[in-house]
């Protein structure tokens, strides 16, 4: 049943013991959820834990300071940012989720309530909404884990799906007290001495086809074993050729340990990422899709792409 | 004399002719001032044009387009984010500024009337208000132009000069059309092929002191000749030593055409960057300062680095 932030508010008031469900491979957004409806059902003498299927991230370790589970069997279940129930641990995965509050268009409705603003940047921008409705207080560090959903889901404000309610959402977290200088810096000034090492490596080896419109790097295991790189880490690469001027299409190889590739398109303007992983039987979005590849069709991705280009401009 | 938003509106609103200075070397921040405010006047009917010692960048020829300058000799001089008059053309710097827009603290105050927001992130933030209070129609084109400014002068949102009050309006101008996804490809989405190759190459000679918290990279003459990069387009480079975990000063070194060194300083927490290219006879922020040296003094540039590092922390 689809309910709305206020319906959302009284569900969780309700309740005496709250599982907070984070999704697996986690990122800002569904960690700041969890870690903030944690600080908000201790501070009203609720017991809550959270869990992940994958462990939390040393990265976002700022979110989880101070965070202490409480023990209990059961309890509510509440999924935050989590589309699918296949991003759950697998005991939670056919057992009905109590509450899910999400934001995306794609959310499958597993769960009893659903509280969903598919226009919402990210969710922590609806469960602010949320926590308002509960009248509960609005921490600095509840304000610090919001803040850091927001910002991570839409790139620091950069990406187009900040709009101006995303904006004046943020505004308010800064009024509140989030720590945005520390956040900004933790996420998005700081890189680690492997990535760059990795990063050097990989644009070094970067290739031009379709006279220059598409951009082509590969990481390979060899790489990755010389800089000691680990997958999640390396998440921002695949946006680096894109990011070249002239460059329509940044096609990211990456070689999987068993063997095979595994392949990130980015797309500008008209070309759609996702019809041309379909060819490969991959998929996503619109400027933004992947697919496995065996070495030997890459000539044939290359060609796809060549021929994905819109007619006109050239770079000289 | 400082006067606030409305009596900078009154005044530009009594003017027939106004002659708007961008400063040299200009940003985002002072053409998008700049570019608003002549379209704004252009829509009332009055006469303007821009003028900038150093011309139009062509990466921010978006914010141009469209841009007929009116034919006239004197007329109200009006200089927009422009903090002293040395930034000015030759012509400008002795003879009176009527008004001046700014956000900058240091503001010299060398025009008659001062109109001064030093919590500002940008002077656009201050000039939307100006426009505000002449009742002047905000077209999505103007509104381009401010959000432009703001997301130039806080690294689009990132940088801690960020408060509630830039999130908020910016939210308004995206309401009142900004062509955000636009804008924010270009700045902060976009490289040249030339600006990588040089970013590969001096990367490349990335070199560390202090135990890892200090990291250092040179420009040479050779990489500017080879890579065909110009000074402006440079920009961002040296903020790329800082950005390595660990590292707390990132100090980037250029090869000046005539001979020496410039010197570029970033720190974190708690080094003073002013400080210590103060004992070279440069100046600057907190965080981010200059200085000029001679190649044989580089060594002593680094035991200062040193010895300005706080206790603590090492990279292990």
């Amino acid at each position: 049943m689809l309910i709305d932030a206020g319906q959302a508010a009284e569900l969780l008031l309700a309740q005496e013991r709250v599982r907070i469900l984070a999704h697996q491979n986690p990122d800002g957004d569904t960690l700041g959820c969890s870690f903030a409806l944690w600080n908000v059902l201790h501070n009203l003498g609720r017991k809550a834990l959270v869990e992940c299927p994958s462990g939390f991230p040393e990265r976002f370790s700022f979110l989880y300071e101070g965070y202490i589970p409480d023990e209990f069997d059961g309890g509510f279940l509440a999924a935050l940012d989590v589309a699918s129930p296949h991003m759950l641990r697998e005991e939670h995965r056919n057992a009905p989720v109590d509450l899910c509050i999400d934001h995306h268009s794609s959310n499958a409705g597993y769960a009893s309530q659903l509280c969903l603003e598919p226009d919402a940047a990210a969710a922590c921008q609806l469960l602010l909404e949320v926590i308002r409705r509960m009248n509960a207080e609005i921490t600095p560090r509840i304000a610090t884990c919001l803040y850091t959903g927001l910002a991570t889901d839409t790139g620091c404000f950069r990406f187009s799906n900040t709009s101006a309610a995303t904006l004046r959402c943020a505004a308010e977290l800064l009024e509140l007290g989030a720590a945005q200088a520390d956040v900004n810096e933790r996420l998005f000034e700081t890189t680690t001495r492997e990535l760059l090492q990795l990063e050097q490596q990989v644009m070094a080896g970067l290739r031009y086809f379709g006279k220059g419109r598409i951009a082509l790097i590969t990481i390979t295991q060899q790489m990755l074993r010389e800089t000691g790189v680990s997958e999640p880490e390396m998440d921002g690469i695949s946006n680096l050729p894109k990011r070249i001027q002239g460059v329509e299409i940044g096609v990211t190889l990456r070689e999987k340990p068993e063997g095979g590739l595994r392949v990130s398109l980015r797309t500008r303007r008209t070309v759609d990422a996702a019809q041309i992983c379909g060819a490969f039987g991959g998929g996503g979005h619109l400027r933004a899709a992947g697919c496995t590849l065996r070495e030997e069709e890459v000539q044939r991705l290359i060609a796809l792409c060549e021929s994905a280009l819109p007619a006109g401009e050239e770079r000289p």
